[in-house]
């Protein structure tokens, strides 16, 4: 495939980029974006997910307004607390900066996965709100975020959209048996992507017991 | 980066593969998967997974003998009934297959996940069974999978392991504070990388309210 990015390159340098400049994504990258979402895995290869892309600006500031107000409600003592220079507080300046500039993002892609886990419970007697199979939708969040990243388009991962899903059916039209699993939001980055700093693999690796090294 | 391949040529050629050969699998190549895996994002960047790498014959035997069985109980009744020719039926054949033959993975490599979750609640008084978060480890064990297929590797992802946790827990030493959220089976492939199908995106996708296209 012609300008396939390397795949290795793109997993090492998946940062959250959660400052995003206001220019529009064109139509066609969201669909490769979403081409290469389906492409996960999922238990018994049920497909359970759907995509909402939201582009327009009452259904971004209708997600935005509620997502700032959580932010703050959630984490406002911490964002005052936190010296902004360590590392925890230069993530949650990031945070407080997708929070209060979530409604200029140039897209907002929410990822549902329906409510069908677990499979061998009758539908119907299933909990109206129990969650979807994460296990069934992550793996295409993943596969969001690097065909994104594959793009050179900027996005992060955002879960706070718990605090008001039922707000988010209601206003959007969600059908009460899919769940909302990820809100995220895409555009160009106004940083640069590098690399993505961790733990080493090695300090969380455990030899056929737990807590055993490699034998060499 | 050399020898790097394409991101969305891995994603689209992802199949699950079920039949392996029982040639070792070199251990640099764990430690890139794993390197690959790491760089994943999570909740808070936690970075709450583990691994657990399985090579030695008796840890395999006592997993596959375990895996076969609940594979037989759970799902012996569409083995027998279901058309070996459908895709369903060839679907099954293939889960029969990795179960018959588990034990004999190269590699079983088991993906734990903390049970930090949900942050909110101190660890004192959450339930010690509670799951992991799913969400902060999926994205890491799609990152194995990928690696895994971007190095010529097959593998497949399962969670059968969950009606027998207790015992891996017991037999491996895995601390009560790990969930255990995939066991994935690694190991040459006997088969062909090819493109997979699944119900186009367009078909799940909805714009701006759900129901609704893109207005071009």
């Amino acid at each position: 495939m012609n300008d396939d990015p390397g795949l290795f390159e793109i997993m090492h340098s998946l940062r959250a980029m959660r400052r995003l400049k206001p220019d529009p994504v064109p139509p066609a990258m969201i669909d490769r974006i979403l081409d290469a979402a389906i492409r996960a895995p999922s238990g018994q290869n049920t497909q359970p997910w759907a995509f909402l892309v939201v582009t327009d600006a009452d259904g971004k500031r209708f997600f935005g307004e509620r997502y700032r107000y959580w932010l703050y409600e959630r984490f406002g003592e911490q964002i005052t607390r936190d010296d902004p220079h360590s590392a925890l507080g230069r993530s949650i300046n990031a945070a407080r900066h997708l929070a209060d500039h979530m409604h200029e993002a140039p897209v907002l892609l929410m990822v549902m996965g329906k409510r069908d886990w677990p499979f061998a419970v009758p539908a119907a007697e299933r909990q109206g709100k129990a969650p979807p199979s994460y296990g069934s939708v992550y793996p295409c969040v993943q596969n969001i975020l690097l065909a994104a990243r594959g793009l050179g388009l900027g996005a992060s991962l955002t879960t706070m959209h718990q605090m008001f899903e039922d707000e988010l059916h209601a206003h959007f039209g969600i059908p009460s048996d899919y769940g909302v699993v990820a809100v995220i939001p895409i555009g160009y980055p106004q940083g640069r992507f590098g690399p993505v700093s961790r733990e080493p693999a090695a300090s969380k690796t455990h030899y056929e017991h737990w807590g055993r090294q490699r034998r060499d």
